[in-house]
């Protein structure tokens, strides 16, 4: 078992990274903090955890309550709050009770705005089963609903009393969807850690094998790293935070083009878009071309895409990206990375950077 | 001017009582601390100010974009908000924008609450148009929308970053409104000063001529002591704040039993919900009947119901009083005078208090 806490101001909290979580007694003690539980829960994930979840939990004797959403982040809504929040009313929920979120970043983000605004907010435990929700939606308080004119519009920063990661849930994820957690994995390699990179080249195998010694210590070093970002910088505050959107700004485009429909998943897109980001910081030339082909290289390597979807004009970058939240009052900020293993952020970007970036791209990494 | 420092841990806001606002250029300059704001009233209180505020900020450049709501506690839901959000993102309003609350409780209730979520979270200005909102709603940071199956069930701790009160907004309240907002007054002088109660019994009859001094006194007492004890209890987390119950457990039941369709005013329901909780603390032994009757007549001279709704059965009352939020794990807890100025929490309040409360407060206060 490894242990990252992460150590806010106001309180600290665990993430603890094991394996076997679901006949492991002793783990799910720290869970029982309360008499009553709602675990918040998706169709898919429901068929694989949830019995064994349940049964764990009634053996300390605490009341335990479910709800099962459809799966998909077009169920992140407001529509899908209100029903978390009828189930919580309907059971007698209390101030005392806990919400577990048992599921990838959509359960986690929709169950943690959940509880974060039910009577003001209740605690609450992610138990993340997606590899991209163990390396980054669990941590950092991070929660929200999307709108239709918006991703992630509608939230809060909240912070879980806990973080329970199972290595043995990937063994059920997608390959698919292991992929699109890789993507956020190389990315905080490329802000923040060139050895770490370096590891992932070494690496990529084992964690597709999903070796217990190299996933575990990859999870484990994505935590550290999110975790002393989101310590420095809590609410968005200062710059520090907004380096984690490396390749979304880009990436949120993608997504909101695609409607949420799946066609794109967050990682694949946040894969795109990072090499869009890192065309763009050639242009500016502030990366050099050797270290961007190391990067595409890996991206490929993990079986992620590093073009965006052909039918999408770069018009249609530009006018999602305009939207992005993390623009403020209009002007376009980006993350770009300055080596393997630091990026900055560059305000007053121009439409003309970006436009040339997506016109650049593929012919850049053609090769 | 009168003016009362709300001094929290991480930072402090000001709370500024003036009369002549909407013609007070220095005033509104200190409001203006982005380029854009979104101002959310209803339609009532926009006939009155909604013009003239919008010209005084255009004034120094600053961009303004309005919602108006219908009037009412039964708008104050998810699909209110989502209306504000939708207001926000459709005009572009990124993360530097500001939400001005200009009216009632619910507006502001809701304002603050759309500014808590926004993209997790913009400034926001309270305008209280009401002396209810003056004295309660717009200080200490709590939002909230309703839900079918209860009042305030969803909601944040967000604090705004200023306060301003024109005293000559009281003018056009309506005379039912006014006294609604004497019953939060007389709560504060029941539960924390014994001397600002024997002021009230003194200054009544000042208060409904709107007497600057006697009323701008009276506002900033209520501020002072409600800022002192959002001050020590931030998130409702120890004692101190649940102290502000007074009077609600009973009200609250009032207001659900008649579907806040307007027949109650929040104000009226604590006002008579102080006299059920006085007659608990009567029949338990910890409040004098002679304090009693004098907070009987200070309601009755404030124009104040001092009974529920006739046909409000006791059974009526247990069941939503069951339902109310700051019951930890159905325990029931009432917060009770024991002396005028002094209140304490009382845990494991049993039915049989509570019928019996209901059943003699008429008999008891009936002379």
């Amino acid at each position: 078992m490894e242990k990252v806490i992460v150590r806010l101001k106001k309180y600290s909290y665990p993430i603890i990274i094991t394996s076997g979580l679901f006949n492991n007694l002793e783990v799910f003690k720290s869970l029982v903090c309360g008499d009553q539980v709602m675990i918040v829960t998706n169709d898919c994930i429901s068929k694989l955890y949830l019995d064994i979840l349940k049964t764990q939990l009634i053996k300390f004797g605490v009341k335990v309550d479910q709800i099962i959403l459809p799966d998909g982040e077009k169920y992140k809504s407001l529509e899908t709050l209100e029903r978390v929040i009828y189930a919580l009313l309907i059971n007698n929920h209390g101030r005392d009770t806990v919400v577990i979120a048992l599921g990838g970043g959509v359960i986690g983000d929709l169950a943690g705005f959940a509880a974060s605004v039910y009577q003001r907010g209740i605690r609450f435990i992610q138990i993340p089963t997606t590899l991209l929700s163990q390396v980054d939606a669990s941590i950092g308080g991070k929660t929200a609903v999307n709108h239709v004119l918006g991703k992630n519009m509608i939230g809060t920063f909240y912070q879980p009393s806990s973080v329970i990661i199972d290595i043995d849930c990937l063994k059920t994820l997608p390959e698919r969807e292991f992929s699109a957690g890789l993507a956020e994995i190389i990315k905080y390699a490329i802000i923040f850690d060139s050895c770490f990179f370096n590891w992932l080249e070494d690496n990529l195998e084992e964690l597709f094998l999903l070796k217990y010694k190299a996933i575990s210590y990859c999870i484990r070093r994505c935590c550290e790293l999110k975790s002393d970002v989101v310590v420095a910088d809590e609410y968005e505050r200062n710059d520090k935070r907004v380096l984690l959107n490396f390749g979304h700004t880009y990436g949120h485009a993608i997504e909101a083009y695609t409607g949420y429909d799946g066609s794109w998943l967050h990682g694949e897109a946040v894969s795109a878009g990072m090499m869009m980001a890192i065309c763009s910081a050639i242009i500016l030339k502030i990366f050099n071309k050797k270290d961007a082909v190391k990067v595409k290289k890996l991206l490929l390597r993990a079986r992620l895409p590093i073009f965006g979807p052909k039918n999408m004009d770069k018009k249609d970058y530009l006018f999602y990206m305009m939207k992005d939240k993390k623009n403020i009052s209009n002007k376009m900020r980006l993350v770009l990375p300055v080596s393997l293993g630091e990026a900055k952020i560059f305000s007053d970007i121009t439409d003309d950077l970006i436009l040339s970036s997506i016109q650049n791209c593929r012919s850049l990494f053609l090769f």
